[in-house]
């Protein structure tokens, strides 16, 4: 279930899937592709940054932003002034993609090496969000989305700030995910056939220590909702924990 | 200097930076923007995966794949069936962006929180490597840039294999590369005024231990180019030091 603020905000009638399309249909493999909202929402949910695809005059672009998630929404800001905001702001076409890499994978034939990952492309119009009260409201969001509580604790925006600020949202028209998680997998004939020394190596985004600011006040308490941000934890163990924290 | 098999690659005459035009200049922070291709290909050389943006029919797509970079061209590869490939052959423009996430900043205000990241957003025209020595050739060294000298230890492409794989290429045409280097930078009254413990947590991406194929041979040596993946040891360190290795 998806909450905010206690209410309840998922649709019951909504569909579980992705409608597949010519659009978002996984060609490449196609037995990696995964359509069902709550892997899709889970490969999202568990990362801070993605890249997004999006067109000016012909002239593709990708750039890698924050975003989050809210239902079947997602969001994204960044300057008044950035070229992709302002491309943007009108309604264009985006494709908004988020990886995860798990592991390399070595084979025995350069065919069979290949990369563990979790990914999702999802497809949607972007649009600038122009009520005041909902860009305040996400803005607190994608603070506490990160670090739960935070957006209660901080300064909150001033004007000028709250107008160089551009708040982007798309409904997610449709998705989908591509997953690989497997260990070597080689031509029968090649496990025996080829001397070359085969393995897994997982990789994994990990926090550090926390540097503290050398201008902390004294005597603050580390933040309550910050208990997962634990060094050498996974990124996205924290950020999915941290987004249950804010969204339920 | 760029080598190849000992041959120096690097055209002296070229200039050592990228031209700055509309497609690439950095607009938002402009001063976290790098066009030095000293930089640009050190930021590129870190890193296995990136995202590619381009267009088919108006609907932009951003897919994520392996990729590197041989002087001033980008490659990567994939299967003959997939839609990106097929659409790239014949030559269309690209975005090339490399992402790597180094910190997470947490200020004062919403307004000065931010990430600590290295990337590159390049620019160029896909099309498709149809010579099969040059396509076999960067099969090869597309092995080798991951993990030196395997090329040589494993079984070499069928003709079945050769034929499902596609290999791409784009020259740099241009490019930017944008840092985010910095600790916690607020505004100089709320260092005082607000009571919010801030911070930068370091995020990394590490190789795990190996985790050996189940079914490897007997008696079988760690592969000598490799020894620089350590387990814990960063990924865009392990990354750099195996492109070095390769390609000098």
């Amino acid at each position: 279930m998806y909450t905010y603020q206690g209410r309840d905000m998922t649709d019951i009638a909504e569909p579980a899937t992705y409608p597949i399309t010519e659009v978002n249909r996984v060609k490449r493999v196609h037995e990696r592709g995964r359509y069902d909202k709550a892997t899709v929402h889970a490969i999202l949910d568990a990362a801070l940054v993605c890249h997004i695809a999006y067109v000016i005059d012909g002239q593709p672009y990708c750039t890698p932003t924050g975003f989050w998630r809210e239902g079947e929404h997602l969001y994204w800001h960044g300057s008044s002034a950035s070229r992709m905001l302002k491309a943007q702001r009108e309604g264009i076409p985006v494709c908004l993609t988020v990886t995860h890499v798990d592991a390399l994978v070595m084979a025995r034939s350069g065919f069979h090496h290949s990369i563990n990952y979790r990914a999702v492309m999802a497809y949607g119009t972007a649009h600038a969000i122009t009520d005041p009260d909902e860009k305040l409201r996400l803005m607190d969001n994608f603070i506490d989305r990160i670090y739960p509580g935070r957006s209660k604790l901080i300064r909150q925006p001033t004007p000028q700030e709250f107008k160089a600020t551009m708040m982007m949202g798309m409904e997610i028209e449709t998705a989908s995910g591509k997953i690989r998680d497997k260990h070597v997998a080689d031509e029968e004939e090649d496990y025996e056939a080829v001397p070359a020394w085969s393995a897994l190596y997982p990789i994994t985004q990990v926090l550090g220590e926390p540097s503290e600011c050398a201008r902390q006040l004294p005597g603050l308490a580390f933040p309550e909702g910050m208990s997962d941000f634990t060094p050498g934890a996974k990124f996205d163990e924290v950020m999915t924990k941290a987004y249950r924290r804010t969204f339920g």
